[in-house]
């Protein structure tokens, strides 16, 4: 019963997709506008949904943090409407040529952007993920079935009700935008199988969430999300913008993947650079785990155990080791990293090119925050998630990375010999 | 015990991957010529265990095709020795800054093309396919694990074996090309979870070993290779260049992904068009398969079934149908297809765009034989195999399908606010 429905969801996403694809860039603009104004107009319909959403969360003991992810206000709402009205803005990547050549016989063979299809995404939490992921598909040409958190499910029925009422008003296809309107936890177990409707699936939320996803679909994934990063402090480093940048990356937005877990320092550095560095990030509250060589220079700094380099903690917390080259720097990060972001700090011009080179990774910096890791940062104007698997996108996804290429072929009677 | 053996492999080519990844292409190029020059030199002891392969196939009943295809020859190892020249002629896609531009506060932001990683193919039959798979992956910077037929084992052992006598002598990194040794089916479902070592899977062979991987797989999967592909003869086609283009793509290799499998007629065309194609395909040999109105003007049509409609025969049979439009046309290829190679023969330029603009496949042809669906005939130079699903890649895969891409970040100390 619950497949039929989903089944019928993907159908009808299918029939959108196509027309989708072939809608014009004015049109599709035109509905990303309606969707904001929709929003506006109707915004005291969202914060109902989602007050009801608080109440049974809080009655359930969500923690104070995820209550706040889950809270929608005024603000926040044209927080979205504005996230759609920059869509706008930004251009269609659909139908760019991207290569077209001539081969023997004078074959024409183009390559052409094209959307994806049937985009899934199954996420947790912040509402406003339910708009951006749906005005960045229809950008796109995709059509998408969204499957939210449960605790936020009144809030994205609402969103998609009123999403829905801006596509059906300017004449979008049926079926562009659907949330899986159950919080059965069995729609998620039919969508990862679900390979004749959905051409990808996008997981966003905590690594349980993602492993289950990558574990059990057999449509195909786009990993995201889990970041171990790391930042190695050179020898002959410029200290003071290693502080800097260590702290911006574990203090600016904890809770995020880009941000920090583990400093590795150069041994010749760690005497002069852990007890300033270890200052300001205790007066942070930052909470500090090392190696032994850490601890003999830093006596705040518990013992690190080998679970805390491979831990992303999302939290106050960084982890300190002491190392004696670039060489086991970038050993470590192969063996704990998460191919997410990485980062050196250093002078030498030499070590930052064999660093960037050698540390396999979605985004290497030299001398920056690994914060940066964002698709509006990256100058994308928008972002679906952060990718750390190889197939298809790397790092932040913007518009480009929803997209696919087709090859057309134009002949005049070429035949093969 | 398989398990640790297979997971030693795997350890072994990640490692392997991280020193391809920063080999020179020079160092690279050397390696293929010298595999190419090992093959040649050793060819007996290839022979030797093909004639092993042979002979057991025979026992077993293998068919004729079968057979032939597990043979080789001087032949067959020179234009194996060839392929891996062909290799060392063409660019090397790793490294290339294929992007690179600068935020707001100079931070400068690069996308750079990088191998894979770790590579996994599982394949049948044609041991060819052991020497054209460890050229391409070595080219691409790419460490590759080779799972081949059971039946091709001996003469695939001894090719990994020569391959890897070449690639010793040049300080080639051990584990670059490995075999899986054994011909223990257990040792696929070990390969298809092995997501700690594999950057990605991509299977070759036929429609159940793809679908065996694609449902069981957690590493990432390519999806190659079913083709159920279909030609448009459009209302007022050149009916000469329709009938050349049909009996090419339906005749001149049936057995691959690329022939023709559904031949549509606009209702028009049908009666004028049908009678004198019917005969050239007869007289070629192939088994015609109508719809109702086929089969009132070709009375050797036998009845089509549903499942004419789905299957791609691989063989010297042609299902046919008769449309009304355009617009069936595209919904009967929307239904049926794979996505694979789709084309119209049209002399109209709307109806030619159309076509193009609303078929779902990784080749549209307008006026050309879908047999062009080929990484050498698309000018790539080398190919991996034909992709069928939308993420990564799309259509024949060459080197650069073998690729990745990372961002590298250059700063002076630039922090997020």
């Amino acid at each position: 019963m619950l497949k039929e429905i989903i089944y019928q969801q993907g159908e009808l996403a299918k029939k959108a997709a196509r027309k989708l694809a072939v809608t014009s860039t004015e049109d599709k603009n035109q509905a990303l506008q309606a969707m904001a104004t929709e929003l506006r107009t109707r915004q005291a319909e969202i914060i109902e949904a989602n007050q009801l959403d608080l109440k049974e969360g809080k009655e359930k003991g969500l923690t104070k943090a995820l209550l706040d992810r889950l809270l929608l206000t005024p603000e926040r709402i044209e927080d979205m409407a504005k996230g759609l009205e920059a869509l706008v803005a930004l251009p269609d990547p659909i139908g760019e040529v991207t290569s077209m050549w001539i081969r023997p016989g004078n074959l024409q063979i183009g390559k052409v952007r094209v959307p994806l299809g049937v985009v899934g995404i199954i996420y947790e939490s912040r509402p406003n993920v339910t708009v951006d992921a749906a005005g960045l598909c229809l950008k796109t040409g995709n059509a998408v079935i969204l499957r939210g958190g449960s605790e936020a499910f009144r809030s994205n029925k609402a969103i998609c009700s009123i999403l829905n009422g801006a596509l059906d008003k300017v004449g979008m296809p049926k079926g562009a935008v659907q949330l899986i309107e159950t919080t059965d936890r069995a729609a998620v177990d039919i969508l990862l199988k679900m390979n004749q409707f959905l051409d990808v699936l996008i997981p966003r939320g905590g690594a349980s969430l993602i492993q289950n996803v990558v574990q059990n679909a057999t449509v195909p994934v786009i990993e995201t999300g889990v970041g171990n990063c790391h930042i190695y402090v050179d020898e002959g480093a410029d200290l003071e913008m290693a502080k800097r940048i260590v702290l911006n990356a574990k203090t600016q937005r904890p809770g995020v993947c880009n941000a920090v877990e583990t400093l590795l320092v150069h041994a010749k550095e760690a005497e002069e650079f852990l007890p300033s560095m270890a200052q300001a990030l205790l007066e942070a509250g930052v909470e500090l785990r090392g190696c032994p060589e850490t601890r003999k220079i830093v006596k705040e700094a518990l013992e690190a155990t080998e679970e805390d380099w491979a831990t992303e903690y999302l939290d106050y917390i960084l982890a300190i080791k002491v190392v004696q080259n670039i060489d086991e720097a970038i050993d470590h990060i192969e063996r704990y990293g998460t191919k997410h972001s990485e980062a050196i700090i250093t002078k030498d011009y030499r070590r930052a090119r064999y660093f960037q080179e050698r540390v396999d990774a979605a985004a290497v910096y030299v001398n920056a925050s690994t914060r940066f890791t964002d698709g509006f940062q990256f100058g994308f104007g928008a972002e679906i998630g952060i990718s750390t698997q190889k197939l298809h996108a790397r790092g932040p996804m913007g518009p480009l990375e929803l997209t696919t290429y087709k090859y057309i072929i134009n002949g005049d009677g070429q035949i093969r010999i």
